[in-house]
């Protein structure tokens, strides 16, 4: 049975991802299940959106994701699924189509993911208006951890036909490149809305505020290249750039926060 | 081996959840052990009922649940099983005689359950003073995974005669009825002390609040249904009547916290 | 295929702790993985070194266990492996050379544990310069699991020359025992750096704060013993001597933090 990844802003305070495991449980209980996070911000897409980029690669190439960061439950918005193939048969993903799969799905190298429109599949398990993630998206990933096939789930969509908010696609210009902050991590690392294999012009030398001061700022391989008080610019483990410091929180150090922009400026 | 779920007010910051699993892993290796969520506030025994009434039918059906939410530990509390058939082999609640079992053991529709008196084969077990939850009740719990059976393991009690707190059943007068706050969820959904399929004489269209203030509420059908800075009544995921807003926190909106009593009063 | 234990400094609110497991589970998909907790404060070793003392015998008796509290990540520091035989194979460790196994393989009472360097194993999977859990301790623990031995895996040590900082050995003198607060629980226990076992001259009376003051405490063999605002100290489940009170916060009454250095008095 397929591995199911789980990802949301339920929270662990609240039964609600216990729940969805549960649920997930009784219906393949052979799939071995592997939480992401549940501590996405509550409705946080943009946050939900790189934690998913940042580690589908990192889990079995055979798993199915369910991902729910959900603002519009109990509308119509659609719920999509993606299947990208690998090595091992492919992975699996079921998201609300609010942009949350618009960082896994435009990554640069990655196999192109074929996209589907399971709201007809879907509607037959909305009988809980609330609680999509435990009524209709768990069922949903039980049948493909079966070895159902998305293909016969859903309506073939265009991949350019499911939402895409603007902060997935930096814009690059000659003096500098925009960027958003996805994610604070407990360290205080920022992690910025930029491949880590983005390629500017020059090196990034300052880094521009969103109200409006510069500061210095050195591209490093690593935290411990940095000196006290020093921000770097890294390629980390994320596969995202990051503004860190050397074992300090280096959103604190500049008195930014998650949602933030700022535009890196070249040397 | 049947699958083990878990309750407790633990947290996840403490060792103590996982020396729990670790003691449960270690003595049913096969089971595949789900929390319902360790992060019940320390000591809220009617948060922890609450969470059990709205998660076990979501849990297998054969699945043993052990639940330590246990101020009284170290003292002369009963530990206490409960079993409620199901279709697919029933499934069995361990813990302390404070309440925690009574909102699940009195839900509407429920099949009987026959409950034990377990502090006899508890007792074999109390070698550590202070953490029955890992010493005591996981080995109970193992036992009933590899199929031991509760009738074999304690004596048969009278379900009246397990602890039930007033909180379990509100009072519904010919004006209105009283309902305590059980949880304030991470979406500040205020969760109330009313069954879903509570029925009452007319709708509900006010609240009073602790301090006798009076506010208006709407029934409605889910979150999208209402307009902003409303407050509505509904009946949501978890089978217990909330308050809530559309994307925004029904609890601060209110000024209401955890604990808090209010009262619905007919329109 | 061996479980898998794993404790670190990750919090849950980042992917990272989930990428971890997901490493794991892509090379070991049959190895049961139980967290001991990833809410390690940030680089606090100490804490970590405890929770790993408190926690090991409660795992199944053949688990590899993944210890990643780094400060040191991307220096030089050594990763060491560590075995322990069991009445079931034996428990492996692996952690950064930093102190974190310094309580654990110090324990009065446990067989000797065979130390390793595991620099060189670790080396082939530095290819991520800042996340080492997953992409260096991962790979190695997954190697324990299929089968492999440390002894094949590393170059053996002294046990004498691995990191044992100065916390690890409380000094008692004939006035009294210094200890340090290693970890203070959801509850307000305050856990000291004195195991269980540990036997005075004479049954400790008082308690020297930080600031000098002193306060009486009182030995107990479990939390209803002490009276309302009563701070009591006994040898509780963790194996390690602590600070408690009845249903309310040691640590708030008396005023103590994480990290705190007491003094134990004799009566």
């Amino acid at each position: 049975m397929r591995p199911i990844a789980l990802l949301s802003d339920f929270g662990l305070a609240d039964p609600y991802a216990g729940q969805l495991r549960a649920s997930l449980a009784r219906r393949s209980p052979q799939s071995q299940i592997l939480d992401i996070t549940h501590q996405v911000e509550p409705f946080a897409v943009d946050q939900a959106a790189f934690f998913l980029a940042a580690s589908a690669a990192h889990f079995p190439a055979d798993a199915v994701f369910v991902c729910v960061v959900d603002p519009g439950v109990g509308s119509t918005r659609r719920i999509i699924g993606a299947r990208v193939e690998t090595e091992a048969g492919g992975q699996d993903f079921l998201a609300p189509d609010n942009g949350l799969l618009g960082l896994l799905l435009f990554t640069p190298g990655l196999a192109p993911a074929r996209v589907f429109d399971l709201s007809g599949a879907a509607a037959s398990y909305e009988a809980s208006a609330t609680f999509h993630g435990r009524d209709v998206f768990a069922p949903l990933a039980a049948r493909l951890a079966h070895g159902e096939s998305m293909v016969c789930m859903g309506q073939p969509m265009d991949r350019a036909d499911i939402e895409r908010p603007a902060w997935a696609d930096p814009s690059c210009g000659p003096m500098g490149v925009d960027a958003r902050l996805l994610h604070v991590d407990r360290y205080g690392n920022c992690l910025l809305s930029l491949r880590a294999n983005f390629e500017a012009p020059k090196a990034p030398a300052w880094l521009r505020m969103p109200w409006g001061q510069r500061r210095g700022i050195r591209p490093v391989h690593t935290y411990s290249d940095l000196g006290p008080g020093e921000i770097g610019l890294l390629s980390g483990s994320q596969g995202f750039m990051e503004l860190a410091a050397n074992q300090a929180a280096a959103a604190e150090a500049l008195g930014l926060r998650r949602g933030d922009s700022v535009r890196l400026l070249w040397g």
